[in-house]
């Protein structure tokens, strides 16, 4: 066995950074480490005032990579054949749209003493909400303008993308919208940093952030026309010359390990840097995206990810809410789909059936008195066994026995109708109904949602031959995802790795370092060697599935009659006239 | 003071039979007592094969009489002025319809060895569904005939209702079906067998029971026809013949005590015995209803009844499910109303939030340490602080701040829609939905369903001037009680008695003995004396009127979406389909 090449990859997730070191020859992961962020709630800043508000302080960017690779880099020692030398790539992958509003250098805002504690010039994290109205009057105007800029990203622009964000800022934050010489994505600043050189106009833009969160396509030369934001609002003036013209793919090598930062990480200089991109893109090349195969990274919430060799996709998919050349694996389109909640769901369902247990019990016979300790320790117990317990009683029902339909969307819908003003519903509900059923309705609910996502892929000749699972969910609830098997009459495999967005950074980083270093040619030669699949898979039940095609018609009406206009007059507005009179009563 | 006279009213729940003395000239309710029933689960006969049958042993109403009289006897020994003696009449509610099989002689089959344990030979009880075939067909086959026998009830004949049951039988239990000489409610046997003769011909059947379950009506000359019947089903052959041609209101007087149940209950022979009528009907003469009044009867379901003067309801209004002659009070026409379930939607949401007490706590950290006893106490207190909790936080949501809405039909919906084969649907649910909210949003489902009814009324030109409730919600819960005033707009009252379908029974009593024993003429007499209003009312917080009719609006679309035929072809038969799927399930 020759001299062992590693890559190191660095996710930057919603709460927490990770830092993952794997051996290039074999995938194998020989260590990782996990840096909480500090900050706010869970790393969040928030706003009381506002439910839509959630910054991140850059410093937990900076502070936490350093601190993770550190972790990684100790626990690495003891491996046979690991020494920092042997790190020959580096790749980043972060949450996206996350823009930043950088200085004339790139440097965050938020990093100057005058606007350190002020939420507007911190990164605006992708679940912020706050831009609800730019969002959507971009996608107004957008729909007025030949092109149509959302043409590739769904038809809909969403709060959570960047130029929602940088007009929302230029609205309630003038002083923080013109001290910004740019806007800069967290994936893209990341490596920027290492590599030592931040300048805005320096900045390797990805085409992943660009082409999902940006609009940027080939089709209208790059970024939507100045002439297009000034028509949003003039306060966008000159916007269009602080962005950029070109974005790259994440095999691109963006330099290398700068000196400061070698020193910080503890890392060779000159360590080649890949670009950046979102984390369910490269999870998805570490989970083995290629033709054929639909990617499903499913946690809190699910992105589907599939790409198609260039020119096979004649038109842009209605409601597939990105399709960018190279997005995910470059030279072939990435297309970009999902759910906004998924085991948001069942997280939020399992704290419903636990409410009495924080509410009553402390108020009930010997539940008060039992202490605190031992309230918040049955509170803590009960996060799992309600878990076990309902989904032991769930999976003894057969296909309609509950009698129950739910709409997946207590978070709004991603794909296919994008559109963050729908709202979650259950229906079929007797006083016979139970909490095991209920809680299989909403995951039967969250696979007819996906069934959706899929149906709409195969409608355009986009074929599946095979289903690969990545992400939180797959490993925890067997009955799950064998429901998900049933309801989607498919097989579904799931990634080897259980980081594969770390991963897939560091796949990035291999192929940013080159043969020349040890590293690869391409994205697919990475693949060969790094990525793989688990032993365990599910079947689908073929004796199910006629049941199952009849529930689902039944999904389908509701599904349509609700998220689609044109469908039902009297409902489609249902609800979100009912959002709208929250939203007065509550504001 | 003169002497004081007393009346006697006899009420048969679904689970206890309630003796009630009150006194006659001021309404006093001097004692009462109730038995319940002691076979099946709380008295009611089940069968573990069929969710859908409820029948009942009629011993349990000469058995419980008896103790439910000498209990309310013994109690009123010690009140001034009160010997078994000055009880000058006897008045019967029950439950239904609750038709009973009987032999030659008027008595229960099933109070003959042959048949003692034979649930087909028992009383069918109201909520017994075994018949919902039969119903359906009975429906169908009415609509083709001239005249259509179900105008009066409705325009859908229920499963829970005579002739379904009747029928059923014929099918299921030739033997029984054969040798029963007729099929006599509950509410007619009762009067029948305290005045010594239940021989079927003599049986004075009420006015109540015919009009409303049994197609009796004047406009047709009594019962459906022997044609109608037989082309229902040959087995049904001769059936008109076993059953009767007239029918009477209920302040007739069927007969004086007999000697021996005057013996059993320690009256005096020949005590006066009116007509019986059913539960709803004679709580809303002690409600105090009148021609402008809506007397609401709040419980585990609801009734809505009316009474308007004969020729003032041109035609028969859709979706009543009862308007009949005298079936409330003697000389105007009773219209029942209903919703199928309302407490019982509470009660079934408090106990999913009451769900990890008795499911998660036994197998969590200490709740594992408690003793059996100590997790009894939990449940058993939790059941009433459930209500208080959620109450609490929900009484501080303004109209609409919760944004969801429900369908009120966890059991089906009775007015107006009168189909069996609806479900509850819950809308409007995100990640941050909490279950006050969802109780809230419950209770305000039914208010709205409640309103419905309302406005049924009211299209037809019957006003409402003034509501009163009574039943075991008004005095349990002021918060629900407020957002009903709230939400229809109107003051609520609250009848003074806690026991009004017993008091009203005592006094259609008072109204069978008549002048020449200290009762009286009438039964508007009877309510000036004897019915009166709590000091507590509702008034309507006018100042959120306008949110409430659009959140009316928005449940109308839903209610007439999935209830109404003709109005969404894709969305109408999602609940049925839904629910035959369910069927060919489980069974």
């Amino acid at each position: 066995m020759g001299k062992r090449h590693f890559a190191l990859g660095l996710d930057f997730g919603t709460n927490s950074v990770r830092a993952l070191i794997a051996d290039i020859q074999t995938g194998e992961e020989v260590s990782s480490f996990v840096h909480d962020y500090t900050r706010g709630e869970d790393g969040i800043i928030l706003d009381a005032r506002d439910p839509n508000l959630a910054r991140q302080h850059p410093l937990e960017y900076t502070e936490g990579m350093e601190r993770a690779v550190k972790g990684a880099l100790e626990a690495a020692a003891a491996v046979r054949g690991f020494a920092p030398g042997s790190v020959i790539g580096i790749g980043v992958d972060t949450t996206g749209s996350t823009p930043i509003p950088v200085d004339g250098n790139g440097l965050p805002l938020a990093f100057h003493k005058d606007f350190e504690s002020n939420p507007n010039a911190m990164a605006w994290l992708w679940k912020d909400h706050t831009a609800h109205e730019e969002a959507a009057a971009i996608t107004e105007r957008a729909h007025q303008n030949i092109p149509d800029y959302t043409t590739y990203c769904g038809g809909i622009y969403s709060s959570e993308w960047y130029f929602s964000k940088i007009w929302h800022l230029a609205k309630v934050d003038p002083a923080v919208y013109s001290a910004s010489a740019s806007f800069v994505e967290h994936c893209d600043l990341m490596p920027a940093l290492l590599a030592g050189d931040t300048r805005p106009a320096a900045v390797i833009r990805s085409r992943c952030a660009a082409g999902h969160k940006a609009m940027f396509n080939a089709h209208w030369g790059g970024l939507p026309s100045q002439g297009f934001l000034t028509s949003l609002d003039s306060r966008l003036d000159g916007l269009n010359a602080k962005l950029y013209e070109k974005s790259h793919t994440a095999d691109t090598r963006v330099g290398g390990l700068c000196k400061e930062w070698a020193a910080r990480l503890g890392l060779a200089p000159g360590t080649a840097i890949a670009g950046g991109a979102f984390d369910a893109h490269m999870g998805a090349v570490a989970s083995g995206i290629k033709p054929g195969v639909l990617v499903k990274i499913m946690g809190t919430s699910t992105c589907d990810m599939m790409v198609v060799p260039p020119g096979e996709l004649k038109k842009a998919i209605k409601g597939i809410c990105g399709q960018v050349d190279g997005s995910i694996t470059p030279g072939l389109t990435g297309l970009e789909a999902g759910q906004s909640a998924v085991g948001d769901i069942f997280a939020w369902y399992r704290d419903e059936t636990r409410w009495a247990l924080g509410n009553l019990l402390p108020l009930t016979g010997h539940g008060s008195q039992l202490s605190q300790e031992q309230l918040a320790k049955i509170m803590s117990e009960s996060r799992t066994t309600v878990y076990r317990v309902l989904s032991e009683r769930a999976s003894s029902l057969r296909p309609g026995e509950s009698g129950l339909l739910s709409l997946d969307w207590l978070n709004g819908n991603r794909t296919v109708l994008v559109d963050p003003n729908l709202t979650g519903m259950l229906l079929g509900l007797t006083l016979a109904t139970e909490p095991h059923e209920v809680f299989r309705a909403l995951i039967e609910g969250t696979a007819f949602g996906a069934r959706i996502i899929m149906d709409r892929f195969e409608s355009y000749r986009i074929h599946i031959d095979e289903i690969v699972t990545c992400g939180g969910l797959p490993n925890q609830n067997p009955f799950l995802m064998q429901l998900y098997a049933d309801i989607l009459g498919r097989t579904i495999k799931i990634a080897r790795s259980g980081q594969t967005c770390a991963l897939g950074a560091a796949m990035f980083g291999a192929v940013a370092a080159g043969p020349g270093q040890g590293g690869f040619r391409k994205v697919e030669e990475a693949q060969a060697a790094m990525s793989g699949l688990s032993d365990s898979s599910y079947k689908p039940d073929s004796g199910s599935r006629d049941a199952w095609a009849k529930l689902y018609a039944l999904y389908k009406k509701l599904h349509d009659s609700f998220g689609t206009q044109g469908c039902n007059e009297d409902l489609f507005p249902v609800m979100k006239e009912l959002l709208a009179i929250k939203r007065s009563v509550t504001h």
